[in-house]
């Protein structure tokens, strides 16, 4: 059962309160080259056209939203390997919060100067601890914007999936990365509503398979083994709210290999000139690699979640 | 007037056989954040994801689908500072014909990698006696693939106009890169006849600005002074027939600056994750520059022409 709270009427509302917020990011469909490639009818969302590079604003700006007066006042903290540390820190420019974001060690360089650009106050973390070091700010007092997990982070995700099926007609596949899985709970509960025959096809990197050894153990794993270049994949656990509602509405869930996420990115280069960093680019990889000859002759959403990289970083990967 | 060959007939004609060989690129519109830039209702016309990455595709496979068969078996000639090349290389690769393909010494490595890969007989020319070299092909028998004049090479740019109105609804403004003019010469005289009260208009780079300086003239000059990084731009010499033309749908042209290209670059980088070559951007660039503010609650396609770069050289140039 999808929860209330992601109910249809509940998400048309959630998106029209976010839509002063929010871009509607464009999307690019018909385009026979590729799909010819990629042996689908392929429609890519280009949600890294979102603020803040990745779709991460839609459930950071929902949760200020639905913040009370005095939560306002007390201020905000967020974990991340980059990318929601950049969407809290829009939050926190955008609305005036009070705010201790803490960013992996380990972060590109070119998030960090996002969220310097955004006056954040930033604490650098250990992976291995940063979600304590989050429990011990909100015992300060500072309301936890959770990266992927909760139900107003979860609704700005669903609000992502309504825009999607309001710009589509029938879709028979949606292709979505996971990390912790806030994302695709949100769409997949809505698409589910909207289009119940399509298939929600989650796409992990082989070295931070999380989500499908949690569905495979029929329970979040808290432990995940993380090795690969996806770092905005690499969710070190799983959560009991957004893992239930995976569990509903993932139909299928594949992994490609670091290579695969390369060689996509290389792909998305020389077929469309964009840069896009590994995470965006797993559908891609899915398409070319475990689902090649499987999606014929239907239509398949490619969602480009986000992408935050610099030239350089890309160049390193891609060409050396 | 328009000449007959460039008909809306005859284009819809053209745009139907052609329609076998070419892609049909895709368009991004309705991007509030971008509207907001660039102050007008901007529509993307993405042709640099056309077959050989430019326009020029369209125009070199209408010069051979016009061929006759003992011209065919004749083989064909073309010169370029590298995009033309490119779509000549692939005509000849693609039809299997003899060829003699002229590219300036200039040429960035990128695209004489392209030309190499589609197994052209490359020659590196000086652009000062290219056209000259040209010339002497011919009197050997080849077919000369104009890059910008002749009746088949504009049909084959009247064909993307002809695509880009069957994609839009009334377009109040068009802006379109010019080199040697035969791009602005095909889209402007279909244009003209599908929206009349369209403006068409001419970008050139401070630094080949030969077309302003012609129409200034009143005649094609056939010494452009060049000084500009955008090589694709850089048409020595102007010619009658497409000149004529540009006479008549030009409604305005304006100038940008290399450092305007440049910044250009890096909005579509930083906007749209996309790695575009100087030439491609420079309707960005007159946008944000010589026609700021002035098109306002208007539409106006911005035709991304094409691109062949490399990322090392992109970054060199934006970020260095």
């Amino acid at each position: 059962m999808i929860p209330t709270e992601l109910s249809l009427n509940t998400i048309k509302k959630t998106y029209k309160k976010l839509s002063s917020y929010t871009l509607k990011t464009p999307i690019i469909k018909g385009w026979s080259l590729i799909n010819d490639i990629l042996d689908t009818d392929a429609i890519f969302k280009m949600e890294f056209l979102q603020h803040t590079g990745t779709f991460k604003a839609r459930g950071a700006i929902n949760n200020i939203l639905n913040l009370t007066e005095s939560q306002k006042i007390s201020g905000i903290t967020a974990v991340s390997a980059g990318n929601h540390a950049i969407a809290a820190s829009y939050v926190a420019n955008k609305f005036k919060l009070k705010n201790k974001i803490f960013i992996y060690n380990s972060a590109n360089k070119f998030r960090i100067k996002r969220c310097e650009a955004l006056n954040a106050n930033l604490n650098f973390s250990n992976p291995s601890n940063a979600f304590q070091q989050v429990a011990d700010a909100q015992k300060e007092g500072y309301y936890f914007v959770h990266p992927f997990d909760g139900i107003y982070t979860i609704q700005g995700t669903a609000s992502l999936g309504l825009e999607i099926c309001n710009n589509t007609d029938k879709i028979d596949n949606i292709l979505i990365s996971v990390g912790g899985g806030g994302l695709i709970s949100g769409i997949g509960s809505i698409v589910k509503q909207i289009y119940p025959q399509c298939n929600v096809i989650g796409i992990e990197p082989e070295g931070a398979k999380g989500m499908s050894d949690s569905l495979q153990n029929k329970k979040p794993i808290n432990n995940v083994q993380i090795d690969t270049i996806a770092d905005s994949l690499s969710a070190p656990l799983h959560m009991p709210y957004s893992f239930d509602i995976c569990k509903e509405v993932i139909d299928k869930i594949v992994t490609v290999s670091d290579k695969d996420l390369i060689n996509s990115m290389k792909f998305m280069f020389e077929n469309f000139k964009m840069i896009l960093e590994p995470a965006c680019v797993a559908g891609v990889a899915a398409l070319l690699g475990p689902l090649k000859n499987q999606l014929s002759n239907q239509r398949t959403v490619v969602l480009l979640c986000g992408s935050n990289i610099d030239v350089k970083t890309w160049n390193n990967l891609v060409f050396n």
